[in-house]
């Protein structure tokens, strides 16, 4: 096993202890019974996950020349819950069913009212504890962040970069309501909504984030950094996760085969599809994208048109487009040689995944 | 016009001021103009409102001699930024049509996409649009607190106490839905719920953040005043919500008449009706309590009951007697002259308020 692949799996086991520990020592939670349900459900979501935005974090702070405190392990993870946090109240907006292959968040929460035969209603009871699930969750990235116990001149300097962050993926996700709900989506709108709703704070932000840190406060060279590979490498990111919403294997991406085609989502590759079709292909993309009662059939009819139109290898070919440009620019950046080559593995881990 | 007066519309005034420059402040709102309508809800979500909860911070700031700073001003603000977001969700989690005779959040995001036009559910988009929105608000208000200029060392005796806070504001709404799923709620169930859910971040906690931020942590006194003082104000304050939820004045309110009965709010002024009631009378109450539908002689009706069983007047007396204790408890504390006399004012505005 090399270097690299050793510290990423020191950075996942530190990740996980210190999420568990963190979830643990919310106390207003652990006093109540009732309340057990909310910190399990946050365990559960914080589980999993490939730890890809504490990775870039803390590959920023290691590149800036930052040393290996247990610090930047606390402030990486907090990322970790600023994304489950997302996850969940993504997933009461799109009134998605699954997470994971498991059922969402809402879901369970609405099974746990109907198995009681509580009063009301369990959908209207799901989707409440849901959202305050999120918000906990919220509420605590910013927590654990702070209370990370780095040099209050490395939080400060970061400070900016980390409320930046909050504040444009909420933005970003209200762009993702509003492209759905406008409906005529183009590349280039496809490509906004993904960079800020997605690729920003999967990529670009944690990677500012980590140098902020180690320097307590950017540099332009650390800004190019993070605008050139960082952009680059997020949305190439989003893009592999257009493919993947398609094409991906049910058993890696835990969702049901071309979940993404069912809710109608309008992704950079939906629009590449439409630009290239014919009236005749376009008509069927318009007449099935976005059909609930999408079936087996239905999918691959339009995985067809995205194929034959060119759109999945313009997409391939734009990840790889990217993934050069960032690489390159990677090459350039002054950082140590060790997160020189973490980064450039994790660009290629971010951009080549199966889930 | 008296001292505490001035200094009530003082802080309003400045409160208003922090809240609007605030959210201008918020760049990654003002680039795009898709983004207007968030920013344009969260000016009027904070234009209103009786600045109960940064008055209590405020004056504890004071009481402990804290002098009157212009950070001061932004800390207190901060809460009606949190507060604010509680309500944007809570209408989405009570699926509520008005907050404060207008359409609330969700509503008015449903109706921008139903008169545009747009593709998709409006209920949906409005829906998600209102928890982004929230979580703005949310995020916001730990951004302003921790922006608010105050010396470092005050903030961070008072970090703890504001951690504290968000959590248990998010598991006390959690409680909530769980005691209207339950169904069955006892007058001790319901005072937890008001106590967890409301009282304690509209009084005791903004109080104790004053404190706190004044001495950089909180003495014994202190502890004492905010859980005497501050969690009495906090449960008569919800007693009185309970009883306006009922008897209130539809032009003061902003809420149809008699709204809680019919969303089936279980109450502490329920839970007294029901234990005080016939066998006739908690048949009525539970065929009644809850009903959609319910028109001008249900709500007549329901009244009747909460009125016959004595449970309106025993309310009234139990705000009373809370009030007294809170009173006599202020009296004890070493606090300033001049803030003893505005939270004793406060804790009467708190209770005996009509909307």
């Amino acid at each position: 096993m090399n270097t690299e692949a050793a510290s990423m799996d020191t950075l996942r086991e530190q990740v996980d202890r210190c999420l568990r520990e963190f979830v643990d020592r919310q106390l207003p939670l652990t006093g109540a019974p009732e309340l057990e349900p909310l910190r399990l459900a946050a365990k559960e979501l914080l589980a999993g996950g490939k730890r890809l935005r504490p990775a870039f974090c803390y590959w920023g702070w290691r590149g800036a020349g930052g040393a290996d405190l247990p610090g930047v392990y606390q402030a990486a993870a907090s990322l970790e819950l600023l994304q489950a946090s997302a996850l969940v109240h993504d997933d009461v907006m799109d009134k998605s069913d699954l997470r994971r292959g498991m059922p969402s968040a809402h879901r369970r929460f609405e099974a746990m009212h109907a198995d009681a035969g509580w009063h009301g209603s369990a959908e209207q009871f799901g989707m409440g504890a849901a959202i305050l699930l999120g918000n906990l969750l919220l509420i605590w990235s910013g927590e654990m962040w702070r209370g990370s116990g780095l040099p209050p001149e490395s939080l400060a300097g970061a400070q900016p970069v980390h409320d930046h962050m909050r504040t444009e993926l909420m933005c970003g996700q209200y762009l993702d309501l509003l492209e759905q709900a406008h409906g005529e989506n183009t590349f280039e709108s496809a490509l906004r909504v993904a960079l800020y709703k997605s690729g920003k704070y999967s990529v670009e932000q944690p990677l500012r984030l980590g140098l902020a840190l180690a320097a307590g406060g950017l540099t332009p060279w650390m800004d190019e950094l993070c605008t050139t590979y960082g952009t680059r490498v997020g949305i190439a990111f989003q893009m592999r996760d257009d493919i993947l919403g398609v094409f991906g294997d049910p058993a890696a991406t835990g969702k049901p085969a071309g979940d993404d085609l069912r809710e109608g989502k309008r992704t950079m590759l939906v629009a590449r599809t439409l630009a290239a079709a014919t009236p005749e292909q376009a008509a069927l993309v318009r007449s099935l994208l976005g059909d609930p009662g999408l079936d087996d059939r239905g999918v691959a009819a339009l995985r067809e048109v995205i194929e034959d139109t060119g759109a999945l290898k313009e997409c391939e070919e734009l990840i790889g487009a990217y993934l050069t440009e960032a690489l390159a620019c990677l090459d350039q950046a002054p950082i140590t040689a060790e997160a020189r080559s973490a980064l450039a593995e994790l660009a290629v881990a971010a951009t080549s995944r199966q889930a």
